[in-house]
């Protein structure tokens, strides 16, 4: 299984294991490192931070070009990263990376990330990781992101990284003489303008689609979401310690203590 | 709808819109607040931050004793409560509440809760929310959470709450004389032992449930996970700002802004 200094990576992802930017990933990362991939088997986008209780999982072995490339779960982004942790792989990885999404993953979009959720759960499970975006759902040329990827690995393994803390990385889909550097960014504030379409099925019943656009109000150079507009990759440290410390003593301050 | 200062509260959760929990605490509510119930039509425990973007919604009047008593979605609690929000409400809720859950949400299980979720899509969409649940899966007596639920949102609905910024409320399931008092908490830092039970289907194919236990490593009497154990109730304030803005400057640090 590779030498002893060489590194140990898990490959995840959202959008299922057959997917084209998770492959350029795989194949990029190979050149210096010891790849797994344990992906769902499909399509997982938006899934948050779901995990797989009520239902049994599977993983089945998934070949490309007449062999072996990974294991396809039966479940969501997370389920996979646990699964593989702990129970697929003989050893426990160095790092975990997901992608290369179709699309970025920048601002609200992290809350519905299943992307980021594979890094999370791989953080939850104390191994440093990364997730890595492509700001576009079409044909996509996911090889520069693939580079910056693979080379951010390594600083991560030489670095660590704070416990509950990882990477989220978007790469401006341009071409890559057009992108302009790179900016170490804080997450932005933009969110969705949500809408429903309205449908009637052939019976006559209501049903409704989720639409919508992101409603770009960030403005501030240093967040992931100008970042990409501007042509820059991305680099968001993300954590999942999630209380609101200042919020303490406004709540004391309330009463909250005496309530019955 | 009621007089112009009565308060307007959406109920929903992850445990479906026929669980008792939920039922408790919208008679407790309406005994000072208007009332509606938008909540998924089935249980949806551990879906995280989960939205239906691949397939169509739908949302179906349902009955309580042969009344009206509010729309099962065919979707996650996010779903839910976007759907209630842009869609199915004549106005905006003045606050959301979620729950109340069966079975605690402190500490890792915050990442996962379908509970928090419903309460973060509240948050998301500029209401002031609160996430309730009650620390056991068995039958429970919900009426003192209930309680403190509805004196908490008036108390919420008096003062605001900052953007971006829950409540998560974790009720001991003991006896109301035994709860010794409230405590204002931060998130906890104890996380599963995750384990995965190996079966075999009838076809002799390998199946796996996820199972485990939480494994308590916080001992801070200030976490949510210890409050409710010494028998407090929780009210943890979460934020859904990801940002470890202490590693921006450590990101630098490691050049990976010349990283091409």
């Amino acid at each position: 299984m590779g030498d002893a200094h060489r590194l140990n990576i898990l490959v995840s992802n959202d959008d299922g294991i057959d997917a084209p930017g998770l492959f350029a990933l795989v194949e990029e990362l190979k050149r210096s490192a010891d790849v797994s991939v344990v992906a769902p088997d499909r399509q997982q986008s938006a899934v948050g931070h779901a995990i797989t209780m009520n239902y049994p999982l599977r993983a089945l072995p998934f070949h490309k070009n007449n062999e072996f490339f990974g294991y396809a779960v039966e479940g969501t982004p997370a389920d996979a990263v646990k699964l593989a942790v702990k129970f697929l792989l003989k050893r426990k990885p160095d790092l975990v990376l997901s992608g290369i999404n179709h699309g970025s993953n920048t601002a609200i979009n992290i809350m519905y990330s299943g992307t980021v959720s594979a890094a999370t759960e791989g953080t939850i499970l104390g191994i440093p990781s990364i997730a890595v975006s492509l700001t576009t759902y079409h044909q996509a040329d996911f090889s520069f992101a693939a580079r910056f990827a693979r080379q951010l690995a390594h600083l991560v393994a030489a670095h660590g990284l704070p416990a509950g803390t990882l990477l989220n990385v978007n790469v401006p889909a341009v071409p890559e003489s057009d992108i302009l550097g790179v900016r170490v960014t804080r997450q932005g504030r933009s969110t969705w303008e949500d809408t429903f379409d309205v449908r009637r099925d052939p019976a006559n019943r209501e049903y409704f689609w989720l639409t919508g656009r992101m409603n770009v109000t960030d403005t501030d150079a240093d967040t992931d979401q100008v970042a990409i507009q501007e042509r820059y990759v991305s680099v968001t440290p993300i954590q999942y310690e999630l209380t609101n410390l200042e919020m303490l003593e406004t709540l004391k301050s309330w009463g909250v203590q005496t309530l019955r």
